[in-house]
């Protein structure tokens, strides 16, 4: 059963009241004369009709060919849900057929849930959502747990807010929970205890690493033990990849999954542990149909969507209407079974892709014995480790310091024509720590054709020929 | 000159850095292998073209009469802005053709801005620009000044951060300057100094009053003199309407003005007297275009939309692309000039609204003396007053409180099949004091057909003469 967690809400989420303006809502009947609402009527709005073309399921040919006529679907905003409604205010949780048909897509995906309390609120993309989730949860002076490596801009988010970030162990399976454990078992007096853990569990942003069902089990025990809420960031859920066989044997011509077994490939959701209703899911569409829709969505046990409801009423209000719109008459269109398949052409892709990446990366890096290729089962991210004390003149030319030896391979690299981010810009470094003589490097399959790609793989292989001489 | 303001930032945005990753997107060179951002390519988006219908200005048979082939505009997305790179992640600011056609309209409309200096950024609408505002100048505990009657829902806003809402006195031309001053030099000590004005200047929300030129000069001076930025909240700014002309002595065909007729008539933004940069604008095209965009804009200094973009890159990132593409490839289309030919049919259609109202209130409430119809001339809403002790039993049905007459005053209203909104939902009440025996509701012009809405002002007149028997 759900647990009332209302103890962890933030002063902010705590005081917000219902807008009694939306209450009067109720009050608009077909006999009434409702003057209460500044809405604009709807033959006042500038847009008469919107149509648009996309792909017609099952995508057998994969997601490069775009359409011809054989598989393009035109469709015309309006017959699902009319237009003058997505034009217009809206409620904050988004327009009720987008969000139900979510909803049974989370049922297919996640199952059973454990909390049998949830629900679903659209958010205006994940990285609002993610701010939004600050401000329901903390307070300034507060402390959070991220991983010890995490995506720059979440953690910037974070920072301004004044939170006190507590760093995670992880390895190459993400999160270590026994170290987790002990971090808050000797929490030290004095600081305030954390609120939530922040986590990209799947092909996490930078190290590209997946946190195995067996250990979402037990990092969830350890949160429900210490009472904090579990943020997972799931950006790239649906870039779960085909699993890496080397090029030498790898068979070219897989069979696409059926949908049963697609669905039992995913990794589990911390949903699936979420007896007490302490798991906040952010989902979005960016990685999935584009970064334009500016919508994702959260779910969340009932009470925590609600307050999230009155932000939004004081914030984006719902995402935009023109984006609703095309995202729901899309999905419509391809129905819950066209989405999965849509899923799985993707995964197609990016599967393709990675294996671009990490073939070159081990034929032009694996002989090095200081490197080594982190090959990611999931996202858009790759990791390539480097040893730097195992550089010839680590200490003449760089003082000992591995930053000194990251920002030069960086600049060298840049100068090579390859552009890659360096690891410590997504490090969290506690006060007093000292930095591991491990460096590394991120690169993405995702924003490039498969020449260069490898091509950029190639260069920083060559920039390490040249840094380390 | 501008000056510089950045004492007044609150602690979340002075904390705010430059986001690293954001400032690799320099190298990204057509020979560069650029393995540094995790972009999807634009292959993999669901969606190829989009196209909407829309209508030709001038808009000469008003906007009622919905398009037919003569002044019908069938518009392809991605003619004048790639759809590719609408539906791809962006820069914070929003996509840059948008905004500079809102810059150059803004110099069309506001003149020479004093400020110099002035920058603009898109928003998801004011509602959400409204809270960026408040983290960017605020901290809990602080004072903010807002008008004695205001909308409740940023007022909402306000509180859940803890500030302390200071109120403006108001007549039926908005703030007193005088009142204000006093306000500001007898400041209690002890309390917060206050950071910020919050005014809708412009057909104000509940009042529907508009401050007159000699008066934004006055006030713009008053927060000179003490340090206090202005957010001026304009989403009513282009429903500026005719002036009102009793029924009997009103010309029926008005000839549409010329463009620069039509610009002399509006009343000048707080910018044209900002030669600090402390002015802050909102607008927004909810009501102007629809409210479906989720799509406004912040006019600064640059420094100040320099903070705010930092911000964005953390929350909203930036409007949805759909949106962005649809509104500016219709506004490109449109031109400036056909853009102010909508802004002129909108203020007709609107003209003609408050009329009917007007019209309806003055024949069935005119006669009454304990009533007072007050008449706007921008927004959405009208108001009127009733003055409580008027009744016959207000000792003893009501107690002599005023809001228990309101109240009955609204169920009644209700059970008689007309709602609006009690003013007392948007009245700001300071602790210790006592509330006016005059009361006020406010009705809408906008949300119906003019049927409904004459019928709904008829209705409340009977509510008035139930009530007051």
């Amino acid at each position: 059963m759900t647990k009332d967690l209302s103890h962890l809400l933030s002063l902010e989420a705590k005081a917000r009241n219902n807008s009694l303006l939306k209450t009067i809502a109720q009050y608009k009947q077909p006999d009434t004369a409702f003057l209460a609402s500044g809405l604009p009527l709807p033959e006042y709005f500038a847009w008469e009709s919107i149509s648009f073309k996309t792909r017609k399921p099952p995508f057998e040919d994969g997601l490069k060919a775009f359409s011809n006529e054989s598989n393009e679907l035109v469709v015309e905003v309006g017959d699902k849900l009319p237009l003058s409604s997505g034009l217009q205010y809206a409620s904050a949780t988004g327009p009720k057929p987008l969000v139900e048909f979510i909803k049974e897509h989370t049922r297919l995906v996640h199952g059973d849930i454990s909390n049998d309390d949830w629900d679903l609120i659209l958010t205006a993309g994940s990285t609002h959502a993610w701010e939004a989730v600050l401000r329901t949860f903390t307070d300034r002076g507060d402390s959070i747990l991220v991983e010890k490596y995490a995506f720059a801009s979440a953690l910037e988010t974070a920072r301004a807010k004044g939170l006190n970030l507590v760093t995670m162990d992880i390895d190459s399976h993400g999160i270590i929970p026994e170290s987790l454990a002990k971090t808050l078992e000797n929490w030290e007096e004095g600081v305030k205890y954390p609120k939530l853990i922040y986590t990209v569990p799947t092909g996490q942003n930078p190290t590209g690493s997946t946190i195995p069902e067996e250990r979402r089990k037990l990092i969830y025990e350890i949160a429900s033990k210490y009472d904090i809420i579990i943020v997972e960031d799931e950006p790239y859920y649906f870039l779960q990849l085909e699993d890496y066989v080397e090029e030498s044997n790898r068979n070219v011509s897989s069979r696409r999954p059926s949908d049963e077994e697609f669905l039992a490939s995913l990794v589990p959701s911390f949903l699936k542990f979420d007896v007490d209703g302490r798991v906040i899911r952010l989902d979005s569409f960016s990685k999935i149909l584009a970064p334009g829709t500016r919508i994702g969505s959260i779910i969340a046990q009932k009470p925590f969507i609600e307050r999230f409801a009155r932000d939004f009423e004081t914030t984006i209000q719902n995402p935009s209407g023109f984006a609703s719109l095309i995202l729901y008459e899309t999905l419509a269109y391809w129905g819950q079974d066209g989405y999965l398949q849509w899923l799985k052409a993707l995964r197609e892709e990016y599967s393709n892709k990675r294996n671009v990446a990490i073939d070159t990366a081990l034929s032009t890096l694996g002989d090095k014995p200081f490197v080594t290729v982190n090959i990611p089962n999931a996202g858009m991210f790759f990791t390539i480790s480097i040893d730097a004390t195992a550089h010839p003149h680590f200490t003449e030319r760089y003082n000992n310091d591995p930053l000194a030896l990251e920002d030069d391979i960086y600049r060298t690299n840049i100068a090579n024509k390859s552009v890659w981010v360096p690891g410590s810009w997504f490090e969290v470094v506690q006060d007093g720590e000292e930095r591991s003589p491990l460096i590394m490097f991120r690169g993405t399959f995702a924003a490039t054709d498969e020449e260069t790609l490898a091509e950029g793989v190639k260069r920083f292989a060559q920039t390490l020929d040249q840094v380390f001489k």
